[in-house]
């Protein structure tokens, strides 16, 4: 294998051409084979190897710095700059992460793992060149999805006042996740299938003549003009209106011209666009068909692109999926916007049955936002469907937008909590502190399947903001006996009995449920309660709590700082001032990727760490204060 | 007067051509008057004068709805929608505000006040009108300053897919509050001065016939031949090539014309953008020479254009502005950078002194955050100069980009805490919360002039992300003889008394000496502590004060969820659960505008109110009880 060859940034030079074809094929082979054991970031990766290649062929790695978007594409990334062997860990626990870290490699300029920042941090990285005197080449590859977003785009326009050389790349396969939407997506498109070019030289005689001179600023005759002339296309155009200069399109799959591409691009003194056409999934049939659904997958037969381990429980996602389409069958006024992720959300679904009722708006969370604040001030019923940890991208639009306003705009939060291999970026274990921060916002967590579906209803029929976090993954279904109605800032008594009561909202009250198990067969009896509101939350069941136990224990799958424990302990403080409080919370840390077990395990909040520091901390002592009673009695 | 007619949104309508010339001269001396007076915006209302009045005239409010971007230059709006007489009141505390307000009229269709939301905001007013299938028209108004942001974009990317009418009208006075930045600045400029036009038909016979066929993809030629046709320009093909109608570019300041064109665009059943040139200042000279200082002012003379208060202290932005330019002059790696707001946040100086170390990056938080990141993980310090209302916009990129990879960035945080006049969307009250929340990020308050000075130099020998918070305003000088050198997470005591504890962070520390001297002449003697460091807090600190007094007092001007007090509770309540803590910070609440005394007094912030609670809740009972022992004894 040529590709074992490969052991760092250099050693790709050192090939023929022919030996670069036979790479290229190597390279999908590893990705297919270790992805289909490990789960990860397929389709994305299929599509950037001969791209890649062609980097490390016109560039000097690490000299030069490469800032991948994302950044779920740089596998090849990672295995041409002598990663290769690390691959049978990857997204594991311990192992190397699936998306660009500094600390594993001086290859890996920034860090990435949300959208659209790539732009932003190589040019600062080309700022920071210039400043300091250096002499290295910054790339930025960014996909057409990630240029939906408003950040990217503010970068553009900043790049364009760049006096020295900066490069991008778009890497253009016509897709987000799920497919890619817009004005900007259309015109790539336009740009790809080359269909301005047909009729350009008629268009020209026709049109160009009649274009009036400024002065007569005559309306109509413009715009009529220009009618005639919108299919007349110059390739990138509109880059170049800003200032940018545009090479390309070039096919993302011919090392040669990539490299030949790359190599102009870096003789010029501002910055570049060179445009590159790839193929999502490229070389992988299945993924070339559904490359949303191998955009990323977990382990999967390579021969017949099945996953290995079928899904059996419906996800928290499948209860949001299901709940919102029946939900809106009796409530017109119910729509649904994401930030391109249709799919990841639940969405699908609700987009098919109410193709006029849903809004994918490209990956910008800003906008969903505060169009779906738009939707509310005109008197609809908005539903933003968002993972956590992009729902930071929105936080000055919920704060400003909707909770200024006091719009009703429902957040289904998914992925709240900890999510597992794509690690520190994508963890959403935050909304609970930024959330509650801001006033008329109301946060609601449900313990099971059966109370998201509940907590949703309610939602909607709340006329003020409200978030409804859920966890990723399979849907808590135990507790079903439990099902006092939702009331409005008011949690629940699971089970009643005194001294130690434990406290938990959200995924936390299953957790709960086995501290309370597993304590019980020991001989503590302890109440469990759920929280169910976050904010407000429920001051009558702390009363209660606090005046019958001489311990609450706080749990929520959120830093501590901000977050529901935080709240509990002023007003414990203030009125309680002699019950102890342990808060069970995550601590003040990014969380890396790895199995959520284990890290549930690792940062002390599966069941037996809680019961590990109950003890530790007040049982253990209480134990032996009643011992120490009984014998004196 | 003719404006004296004017009393509802339809009132206009009945006026002459004639009229109508007057009666944008009446506008011009009534703002220019008022505002001269109370203060507020000046140069973006004077711009608008005759863009407010067409679209009146074109539209029927409050049945259409305009959604003003920024809302800073809707006063036209205000006076023509029946508000006139309420601009004696202007952002004063009680009267109307300086933003548009839906609880102030049904003509105001959505709040604004930060930058950049008009589009969305409007697209999901019009998505409403659809869904719900009414008939009226949504117009969004931005400027092009506000077109830098990405958000903005975010909304034109989306908007390109409406399939019903949404107009979309560019106020383009080539500013933000100052000068605009970037890409897309440049590209409208050269519509505006018309440069694209001259040499057409050259460039058309030359280039156009050179331009290569897709299939070719000979990317040095086509970038010869662009070059070649750079200078093609037609109008608006940027906004045509996104799939968005272009109309204009218009006069902004000819009534007759701007009607005409706002009529062309509601024939249209997609979106379209109306481009307006129009002039910040128009019509009164100090303003049209320098629309940056008159872009929001104190009370003025109008004959000269001077302030009518000479300021005479130094504000904690000149401290700053000081400051950085003295770090900067032997520290080379050290540069600044801000999102459009060179003289808001002091930047002016340094950008004079350090041209090639300044990044004016346009009305962008969130690329200023992370391209700062790119900046240090390139090896520089940088610092962004931000409001703190502001950098709620950047909060992801914070989190996600500068915090973990854990890179030096140095955020200057101005107008935290209680600003004024500007009202809810401008109160920097959150970032003691969101900032708290986020690993690896350290925050600093400084008490006074000096500390402010010295904690930069601080923050600057950090290795790790800082925020430096500071108020809007004259800096505070007092309690100068306390200079304890700043100590990474220390605090200071100030006085050191026994019994109770004040213990505030940066404002609050000369609000807690206020209440200290109160008190003592009371009989009460209080110790006063300068908290410094919100996070990490000074755990020695609260030890020290826990062990010594009955009572801690917190004091910050923030919101108590998430902030410093916050955290303090937990602490204490684990430590020393017989300490008792009143938390001094601001309700769960947004807050409007109004002098800052005024609020703080409403708020339970100031030093009397402080000491009223203190009574109500501690004090009283407290001296009830010495004097039931001393009669005891």
């Amino acid at each position: 294998m040529i590709l074992e060859l490969i052991n760092g940034p250099d050693d790709i030079k050192k090939f023929s051409k022919q030996e670069l074809t036979i790479l290229s094929q190597e390279i999908r082979d590893f990705l297919i084979e270790k992805i289909s054991t490990t789960g990860g970031h397929l389709a994305s990766n299929l599509g950037v190897v001969e791209l890649t290649m062609a980097i490390y062929l016109a560039f000097n790695l690490p000299k030069d710095k490469i800032v991948w978007d994302v950044g779920h594409q740089s596998y090849t990334h990672k295995i041409l700059s002598g990663r290769r062997t690390e691959f049978d860990e990857l997204r594991q626990y311990g192992g190397i992460s699936g998306f660009p870290k500094r600390k594993e490699s001086p290859c890996d300029a920034f860090d990435t793992g949300h959208s659209s920042t790539s732009i932003s941090a190589g040019l600062g990285l080309a700022q920071a060149r210039d400043v300091l005197g250096e002499d290295h080449f910054v790339v930025s590859v960014i996909g057409d999805g990630s240029l939906t977003g408003g950040m990217a785009y503010e970068a553009l326009n900043n790049a364009a006042q760049m006096k020295k050389n900066f490069v991008i790349i778009l890497n253009d396969n016509n897709m987000s996740i799920s497919e890619n939407v817009g004005g900007m997506s259309t015109y790539l498109n336009s740009i790809r299938t080359g269909n301005g070019y047909l009729d350009l030289k008629k268009h020209v005689t026709n049109t160009l003549s009649r274009i009036p001179v400024i002065g007569e600023q005559l309306i109509d005759k413009i715009s009529r003009t220009k009618n005639g002339i919108k299919q007349l296309l110059i390739p990138g155009m509109l880059f170049e209106n800003m200032g940018i200069t545009y090479l390309g399109p070039v096919d993302g799959h011919n090392v040669k011209a990539l490299t030949r591409a790359l190599k102009e691009a870096k003789n010029l003194d501002h910055t570049v666009l060179v445009h590159v056409i790839t193929k999502k999934g490229k070389g992988y049939a299945p993924a070339e068909k559904y490359p949303s659904k191998f955009h990323g997958v977990e382990p999967f037969d390579i021969l017949t692109g099945r996953p290995k381990n079928e899904k059996k429980n419906l996800s928290y996602t499948d209860v949001f999926s299901k709940t919102i389409c029946r939900l809106a069958k009796d409530d017109k006024k119910i729509v649904a916007v994401t930030a391109a992720m249709p799919d990841g959300t639940g969405l699908k679904r609700f987009s098919s049955l109410y193709p006029d009722r849903f809004f994918d708006v490209g990956i910008a969370e800003e906008h969903a936002v505060t169009s779906a604040a738009g939707m509310a001030a005109g008197g609809l019923k908005p539903v933003v469907a968002v993972y956590s940890s992009f729902l930071q991208r929105g936080f000055d639009q919920v704060l400003h937008d909707v909770c200024i306003q006091n719009l009703p705009v429902v957040f289904a939060v998914d992925r709240a909590g900890l999510v597992g291999s794509d690690g520190e970026t994508h963890q959403g274990i935050f909304d609970l502190s930024f959330l509650s921060a801001i006033p008329n916002m109301s946060i609601f967590a449900p313990k099971n399947d059966w109370e998201l579906a509940k907590g949703l209803e309610f939602a909607f029929s709340l006329d003020s903001p409200i978030a409804v976090r859920y966890p990723r993954g399979t849907a808590y279904q135990g507790l079903e006996d439990f099902k006092a109605p939702i009331e409005y800032g008011k949690g629940e008594i699971i089970y009643q009995e005194k001294e130690i009561a434990l406290l938990a909202v959200g995924s936390m009250v299953s957790t709960g449920e086995h501290v309370r198990q597993k304590l019980k067969a020991e001989g503590w009896n302890c109440t469990l309660a759920n929280g169910r509101f976050i904010k407000p939350f429920d001051k009558k069941l702390i009363d209660d709590l606090a005046s019958r136990h001489w311990l609450i224990v706080t749990m929520e799958e959120n830093v501590l700082q901000g977050g529901f424990g935080c709240q509990i302990n002023g007003y414990i403080h203030e009125h309680y001032p002699d019950v102890k409080i342990l808060n069970i919370a995550l601590p003040d840390a990014y969380v890396e990727h790895g199995n959520v077990s284990l890290l549930r395990k690792g940062l002390g909040i599966d069941s037996d760490s809680i019961i590990w520091r109950m003890k530790k901390e007040y049982l253990d002592m209480e134990r032996q204060n009643r011992e120490w009673k009984d014998k004196m009695n």
